[in-house]
Protein backbone atom coordinates (compact mmCIF):
# COMPACT_ATOMS: atom_id res chain seq x y z
CA UNK A 1 0.00 0.00 0.00
CA UNK A 2 1.44 3.23 -0.81
CA UNK A 3 2.05 5.57 1.73
CA UNK A 4 0.60 9.23 2.14
CA UNK A 5 2.97 11.07 4.51
CA UNK A 6 0.87 14.23 4.00
CA UNK A 7 -1.86 12.75 6.35
CA UNK A 8 -1.30 12.94 10.13
CA UNK A 9 0.27 10.35 12.00
CA UNK A 10 0.38 7.99 8.77
CA UNK A 11 3.89 5.82 8.79
CA UNK A 12 7.26 7.48 7.87
CA UNK A 13 5.09 10.91 8.83
CA UNK A 14 8.59 12.31 10.53
CA UNK A 15 10.99 10.40 8.63
CA UNK A 16 11.98 13.37 6.95
CA UNK A 17 13.65 11.65 3.98
CA UNK A 18 14.32 14.78 1.90
CA UNK A 19 16.85 15.57 4.71
CA UNK A 20 20.00 14.99 3.19
CA UNK A 21 22.64 13.92 5.59
CA UNK A 22 25.30 15.57 3.20
CA UNK A 23 23.81 18.76 3.72
CA UNK A 24 22.06 18.22 7.34
CA UNK A 25 25.47 17.69 9.11
CA UNK A 26 25.66 21.49 11.10
CA UNK A 27 28.93 22.67 9.73
CA UNK A 28 28.15 21.75 6.27
CA UNK A 29 24.94 23.56 6.47
CA UNK A 30 26.00 26.69 7.95
CA UNK A 31 28.69 26.15 4.62
CA UNK A 32 25.76 25.95 1.93
CA UNK A 33 24.04 28.62 3.35
CA UNK A 34 26.46 31.45 3.34
CA UNK A 35 27.81 30.02 -0.19
CA UNK A 36 24.09 29.95 -1.42
CA UNK A 37 24.23 33.92 -0.80
CA UNK A 38 27.56 34.66 -2.52
CA UNK A 39 27.03 33.25 -6.15
CA UNK A 40 30.22 34.55 -6.99
CA UNK A 41 31.61 32.00 -4.14
CA UNK A 42 33.65 33.07 -1.29
CA UNK A 43 37.43 32.47 -0.58
CA UNK A 44 38.18 30.01 1.98
CA UNK A 45 39.04 32.44 4.82
CA UNK A 46 35.93 34.22 4.49
CA UNK A 47 33.86 30.89 4.49
CA UNK A 48 36.13 29.89 7.63
CA UNK A 49 35.27 33.22 9.53
CA UNK A 50 31.68 33.68 8.68
CA UNK A 51 31.13 29.67 10.03
CA UNK A 52 33.20 29.71 12.54
CA UNK A 53 35.03 26.39 12.08
CA UNK A 54 39.10 26.11 11.91
CA UNK A 55 41.21 25.21 8.93
CA UNK A 56 41.18 21.40 9.06
CA UNK A 57 37.30 21.49 9.81
CA UNK A 58 36.69 23.17 7.02
CA UNK A 59 39.06 21.35 4.49
CA UNK A 60 37.38 18.32 5.76
CA UNK A 61 34.00 19.31 5.25
CA UNK A 62 34.87 21.08 1.84
CA UNK A 63 35.89 17.25 0.82
CA UNK A 64 32.72 15.62 1.65
CA UNK A 65 30.70 18.43 -0.01
CA UNK A 66 32.89 18.26 -3.50
CA UNK A 67 32.90 14.44 -3.65
CA UNK A 68 28.98 15.07 -3.36
CA UNK A 69 29.26 17.85 -6.02
CA UNK A 70 27.43 20.09 -4.21
CA UNK A 71 30.36 22.73 -4.25
CA UNK A 72 34.12 23.41 -6.14
CA UNK A 73 36.96 24.43 -5.16
CA UNK A 74 39.25 27.20 -7.63
CA UNK A 75 42.74 27.32 -6.58
CA UNK A 76 44.45 30.75 -7.33
CA UNK A 77 48.22 31.87 -7.25
CA UNK A 78 47.86 35.50 -7.70
CA UNK A 79 49.28 37.90 -5.17
CA UNK A 80 52.05 36.20 -4.56
CA UNK A 81 49.95 33.59 -2.35
CA UNK A 82 47.50 30.75 -2.99
CA UNK A 83 43.83 31.39 -2.79
CA UNK A 84 41.32 29.16 -2.72
CA UNK A 85 37.70 30.13 -4.10
CA UNK A 86 34.76 27.92 -3.18
CA UNK A 87 31.20 27.95 -5.37
CA UNK A 88 28.22 26.36 -4.73
CA UNK A 89 27.49 23.89 -8.44
CA UNK A 90 24.23 24.67 -9.93
CA UNK A 91 23.23 21.30 -9.22
CA UNK A 92 24.62 21.76 -5.33
CA UNK A 93 22.41 24.77 -5.23
CA UNK A 94 19.19 22.54 -6.88
CA UNK A 95 19.95 20.30 -3.97
CA UNK A 96 20.26 23.04 -1.05
CA UNK A 97 17.03 24.75 -1.91
CA UNK A 98 15.08 20.91 -2.22
CA UNK A 99 16.62 20.41 1.37
CA UNK A 100 15.78 23.55 2.80
CA UNK A 101 11.91 23.25 1.36
CA UNK A 102 11.86 20.07 3.58
CA UNK A 103 13.53 21.92 6.61
CA UNK A 104 10.40 24.26 6.41
CA UNK A 105 8.16 21.29 6.22
CA UNK A 106 9.95 20.47 10.07
CA UNK A 107 9.44 24.08 11.35
CA UNK A 108 6.00 23.93 10.16
CA UNK A 109 5.31 20.54 11.53
CA UNK A 110 6.98 21.43 15.26
CA UNK A 111 5.59 25.30 15.49
CA UNK A 112 1.89 23.74 14.67
CA UNK A 113 2.11 21.18 16.58
CA UNK A 114 3.41 22.47 19.44
CA UNK A 115 1.35 23.96 22.43
CA UNK A 116 3.61 25.47 25.09
CA UNK A 117 3.10 23.01 27.89
CA UNK A 118 4.58 23.40 30.83
CA UNK A 119 2.22 20.63 32.74
CA UNK A 120 3.18 18.08 35.38
CA UNK A 121 3.35 15.05 34.03
CA UNK A 122 0.14 13.00 34.37
CA UNK A 123 1.33 9.47 35.24
CA UNK A 124 -0.50 6.95 33.00
CA UNK A 125 -2.35 3.54 35.05
CA UNK A 126 0.17 0.77 35.15
CA UNK A 127 3.23 3.55 34.38
CA UNK A 128 6.26 3.33 36.02
CA UNK A 129 9.23 5.30 34.98
CA UNK A 130 12.14 3.60 33.87
CA UNK B 1 35.38 42.97 20.48
CA UNK B 2 31.83 40.93 20.40
CA UNK B 3 30.51 39.54 17.45
CA UNK B 4 26.96 41.05 16.02
CA UNK B 5 25.34 37.79 14.27
CA UNK B 6 22.98 39.82 12.98
CA UNK B 7 24.99 42.13 10.21
CA UNK B 8 25.15 40.42 7.43
CA UNK B 9 28.49 38.81 6.65
CA UNK B 10 29.95 39.25 10.22
CA UNK B 11 32.17 36.76 11.84
CA UNK B 12 30.36 33.35 12.64
CA UNK B 13 27.14 34.45 10.92
CA UNK B 14 26.78 31.16 9.68
CA UNK B 15 28.00 29.33 12.76
CA UNK B 16 24.39 28.82 14.13
CA UNK B 17 25.37 27.79 17.77
CA UNK B 18 22.07 27.04 18.22
CA UNK B 19 21.85 24.03 16.39
CA UNK B 20 22.25 21.31 19.44
CA UNK B 21 23.59 18.39 17.79
CA UNK B 22 21.67 16.37 19.80
CA UNK B 23 18.53 17.25 18.31
CA UNK B 24 19.88 17.84 14.72
CA UNK B 25 20.78 14.43 14.31
CA UNK B 26 18.31 13.24 11.30
CA UNK B 27 16.45 10.83 12.96
CA UNK B 28 16.14 12.38 16.36
CA UNK B 29 14.56 15.42 14.87
CA UNK B 30 11.85 13.11 13.55
CA UNK B 31 11.25 11.48 16.71
CA UNK B 32 11.40 14.72 18.54
CA UNK B 33 8.76 16.25 16.14
CA UNK B 34 6.34 13.31 16.47
CA UNK B 35 6.82 13.96 20.19
CA UNK B 36 6.23 17.29 20.08
CA UNK B 37 2.90 16.77 18.70
CA UNK B 38 1.33 14.00 20.78
CA UNK B 39 1.81 15.83 24.76
CA UNK B 40 0.25 12.71 25.74
CA UNK B 41 3.20 10.25 24.81
CA UNK B 42 3.70 8.09 22.20
CA UNK B 43 4.20 4.18 22.29
CA UNK B 44 7.25 2.98 21.14
CA UNK B 45 5.60 1.20 17.93
CA UNK B 46 3.62 4.19 17.27
CA UNK B 47 6.83 6.24 17.18
CA UNK B 48 8.96 3.76 15.44
CA UNK B 49 6.47 3.94 12.44
CA UNK B 50 5.84 7.26 12.37
CA UNK B 51 9.35 8.31 12.07
CA UNK B 52 10.29 4.93 9.33
CA UNK B 53 13.11 3.42 11.68
CA UNK B 54 13.94 -0.08 13.39
CA UNK B 55 13.41 -1.02 16.68
CA UNK B 56 17.19 -1.04 17.46
CA UNK B 57 17.77 2.56 15.69
CA UNK B 58 14.94 3.82 17.79
CA UNK B 59 16.48 2.43 20.94
CA UNK B 60 19.60 3.64 20.16
CA UNK B 61 18.00 7.19 19.66
CA UNK B 62 15.61 7.20 22.66
CA UNK B 63 18.86 6.09 24.64
CA UNK B 64 20.95 9.58 24.08
CA UNK B 65 17.73 11.88 24.24
CA UNK B 66 17.10 10.00 27.55
CA UNK B 67 21.02 10.78 28.69
CA UNK B 68 20.26 14.90 27.62
CA UNK B 69 16.95 14.60 29.57
CA UNK B 70 14.77 15.38 26.18
CA UNK B 71 12.19 12.90 26.70
CA UNK B 72 11.26 10.43 29.31
CA UNK B 73 10.79 6.75 28.79
CA UNK B 74 7.70 4.71 30.85
CA UNK B 75 7.62 0.88 30.92
CA UNK B 76 4.06 -1.14 31.55
CA UNK B 77 2.98 -4.34 32.26
CA UNK B 78 -0.69 -4.04 31.22
CA UNK B 79 -2.59 -6.13 28.75
CA UNK B 80 -0.06 -8.84 29.51
CA UNK B 81 2.60 -7.52 27.17
CA UNK B 82 5.15 -4.96 28.12
CA UNK B 83 4.55 -1.48 26.78
CA UNK B 84 6.93 1.46 26.67
CA UNK B 85 5.65 5.16 26.48
CA UNK B 86 8.05 8.07 25.25
CA UNK B 87 7.25 11.71 26.21
CA UNK B 88 9.23 14.74 25.82
CA UNK B 89 9.87 16.63 29.20
CA UNK B 90 9.42 19.75 29.79
CA UNK B 91 12.61 20.80 29.73
CA UNK B 92 13.04 18.98 26.10
CA UNK B 93 10.16 20.85 24.72
CA UNK B 94 11.41 23.99 25.79
CA UNK B 95 14.96 23.14 24.45
CA UNK B 96 13.28 21.65 20.82
CA UNK B 97 11.32 25.06 20.69
CA UNK B 98 14.81 27.03 20.85
CA UNK B 99 16.25 24.91 18.46
CA UNK B 100 13.31 24.74 15.78
CA UNK B 101 13.75 28.62 15.97
CA UNK B 102 17.20 28.64 15.24
CA UNK B 103 16.21 26.23 12.22
CA UNK B 104 13.62 28.91 11.20
CA UNK B 105 16.75 31.33 10.97
CA UNK B 106 18.37 29.11 8.39
CA UNK B 107 15.43 28.83 6.28
CA UNK B 108 14.69 31.99 6.31
CA UNK B 109 18.48 32.49 5.46
CA UNK B 110 18.66 30.58 2.81
CA UNK B 111 15.37 31.36 0.83
CA UNK B 112 15.97 34.95 1.55
CA UNK B 113 19.55 34.42 -0.21
CA UNK B 114 18.98 32.28 -2.88
CA UNK B 115 17.84 33.86 -6.41
CA UNK B 116 17.28 30.73 -8.88
CA UNK B 117 21.05 30.77 -10.34
CA UNK B 118 20.92 28.54 -13.78
CA UNK B 119 24.04 30.67 -15.09
CA UNK B 120 27.25 28.91 -16.01
CA UNK B 121 29.78 29.23 -13.93
CA UNK B 122 32.01 32.46 -15.25
CA UNK B 123 35.74 31.68 -14.83
CA UNK B 124 37.77 34.31 -12.64
CA UNK B 125 41.05 35.35 -14.12
CA UNK B 126 43.54 33.23 -12.54
CA UNK B 127 41.79 30.75 -11.30
CA UNK B 128 42.21 26.65 -12.05
CA UNK B 129 39.65 23.81 -10.99
CA UNK B 130 41.43 21.87 -8.44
Amino acid sequence: MAKNKNLPDSPGRYAYDGLDRVIHEKARLGILTSLAGHPQGLVFNDLKDLCSLTDGNLSRHLQILCEASLVEVWKSYGNNRPQTLVRLTPAGRQRFLDYVHVLESVVTDALAMTPASNDKPRLLPGLTPQ
